[in-house]
């Protein structure tokens, strides 16, 4: 079986445990089991007459005395390219706008209420290459951009939050970044969150194309709640979800874009250990399937030229602060997670575990700010 | 099915999957294949012999042209308590050294370097009682208590390190503190590590017993790598593992005490969301058992008076900075995990994968120092 073959986890578990040993497998895979969510039958029908995959799963908070439940509904969504790479880049925009603009509606009839797409969701994930040219060419302003302007339609027409990753022109400067634009649900830019920490794995450099962002750790107060975005690489720094979290962050999406055996086992890992440390929810988004490219590269790992960069294996999923976790999205199918969340499950967490007042914040202000000095002496006792 | 009946995720898994799909299954939730360690028979015949289950592991790096592998044997050891938890203070802390005195020769059959017993070894994990006595009664010193001096003979006999978390009394001050006790092979105690952060989970306080430990990050330089103790609820601040490892630390050791539904989902995810994001092993230690205790006590949960704190579900591994990990012990055995890693490893992933150098740490020192004043104003984009 290769790996581009098995499509889930969740399928495998489900097709082969006894009723009684898979309740606690995916109590201890999974944490306290994730409600489905009844979607209606007109969406169901639409995802599947689109050929998408749709999900959805509540989580449940406590009922409080003095604060109504606050119920948000969160879409994932994942998707292949839809032309092939060498396409004329308007027309493989347009393609992805519209395929983009089916799912969202889909969304809709499922009451989602904001919305998060993959990282450089109008685009190949083309760095592998190293070539600027036809891929810069996918740049485009996040105030008003060709995308950006799609995006602000469908905010206004589905009253939703749209989180619209995709790679920034900004012609002032003349910089490409790779940012999030946050829109809200009247239509209106919110702002942007430019990805903070920026790749280099192996001879995988990011970096040929745009450097470290330079929006900080900014959240977006929406009508449905406090958001942040942490783009893709930024999953594997603890400080960067932290630091959203310390700036108020309810939920934080992790758009991505990943491949391989590498970072597979790392991929269910990292977004939730955000959610259990920081008290919130998280988003974790990654593209699907193979993207092929006519140009041959390497990749300084001895290996041939090829093609393509990896199988891109999807498997979107939402974890909440108490641990626990969605199922994820297939790995090789297109597909809508839909998620409802009660964000008082934040505070109620934090409540009784704790971590904000017992974290030593000050002290480790401190010991950072020591550690980060060029005559840092680590503390090593011999 | 109970949670105390089911001995492990493991087990389950592989007796019924078939092959190709178990394959799939464990690359995703482990990552690159753990291999099995071949040990002495004569270490697995005592083993059975003294009923506890012994498994073997090895991690494995690139060789190298100018370093030669640094393969050291680590152990990792979960147990019961031995006798009733009103049995005379002196009769259960001895009890407890000859079950350890035996494991630890199992240890030695199969070559290990380096080993840790679980949180407060020595005594019932008795502090959900809120009594203070005769639970205070277990407390050492560090330097030179019984319990030090008895690990000592053992670092001795054996040439090994050994880290013996306590409860420790310092007999200046006439405080105590939970304390892991660090000894070297050649029997000298290294230092010590005092749990850095103390929980407040639900009503359940150790400040009642102990605060917040004086000991900083230290790591301790050892004949076979350096080392640091991250002692149990530490393990859910990334922060901490984080200044361990900004510390130098190679392996960090995490003696723990957990039980029941809440933390058992995120047991699998913070020890070696760790090893990944620090490049470093990370070794996560647990009880096992129900532990009994004579007067009854109240959980602050709405719920009767009961005698026990719930199920420690053992279940001890390790984890690697490329993302695999060893599966688990059991759930409900006396166990010990011998695991062989070369500790190149930790510089070849980070090579990789580069976090320590995408980290920009100066900005997240500057950015912690203003988030910890009381004046601290969140980024908050309305």
């Amino acid at each position: 079986m290769s790996t581009t073959e098995f499509e889930s986890l969740d399928k495998c578990l489900e097709s082969h445990l006894p009723e009684e040993e898979l309740k606690e497998v995916k109590r201890i895979l999974y944490g306290k089991e994730t409600k489905k969510l009844e979607l209606p039958s007109s969406a169901v029908d639409a995802a599947t007459d689109r050929d998408f995959e749709l999900k959805g799963f509540q989580f449940d908070a406590a009922q409080e005395q003095l604060r109504p439940p606050r119920k948000v509904r969160v879409g994932l969504v994942q998707h292949h390219i839809v032309l092939p790479t060498d396409a004329p880049v308007m027309e493989q925009v347009n393609a992805m706008h519209s395929r983009i603009g089916e799912m969202v509606e889909v969304a809709a009839m499922c009451g989602v209420n904001i919305i998060c797409f993959q990282e450089t969701w109008t685009m190949p994930f083309a760095f592998c290459t190293r070539e600027k040219e036809p891929w810069l060419e996918f740049s485009e302003s996040a105030e008003n951009g060709h995308t950006t302007r799609f995006c602000q339609e469908l905010a206004t027409k589905h009253n939703m939050v749209i989180i619209s990753p995709i790679l920034e022109r900004e012609d002032v400067h003349n910089t490409v970044w790779n940012t999030a634009v946050v829109i809200s649900n009247s239509g209106n830019v919110l702002g942007k969150s430019r990805k903070h920490h920026i790749p280099r794995i192996g001879d995988f450099n990011e970096s040929t194309y745009y450097m470290e962002g330079d929006t900080g750790h900014t959240v977006f107060q929406t009508h449905f709640g406090k958001i942040a975005v942490n783009i893709c690489y930024g999953r594997h720094h603890p400080l960067n979800w932290f630091m959203y979290s310390m700036n108020g962050a309810e939920i934080i999406f992790n758009p991505s874009a990943t491949v391989g055996t590498l970072s597979e086992p790392m991929w269910p890992i990292e977004a939730r250990n955000a959610a259990i440390a920081n008290h919130c929810f998280t988003c974790a988004i990654n593209r699907v399937g193979t993207e092929h490219f006519k140009s041959e590269f390497t990749s300084g790992d001895g290996q041939k030229a090829h093609h393509d960069f990896g199988h891109f294996y999807g498997s979107s999923y939402v974890a909440a602060p108490d641990g626990s976790r969605t199922p994820g999205l297939s790995r090789t199918r297109d597909g809508l997670l839909v998620v409802e969340m009660d964000l008082n499950l934040n505070r109620q967490i934090s409540d009784r575990w704790n971590f904000k007042m017992t974290g030593r914040y000050s002290e480790y202000a401190e010991e950072l700010t020591e550690a980060v000095r060029p005559d840092f002496k680590p503390k090593i006792v011999k």
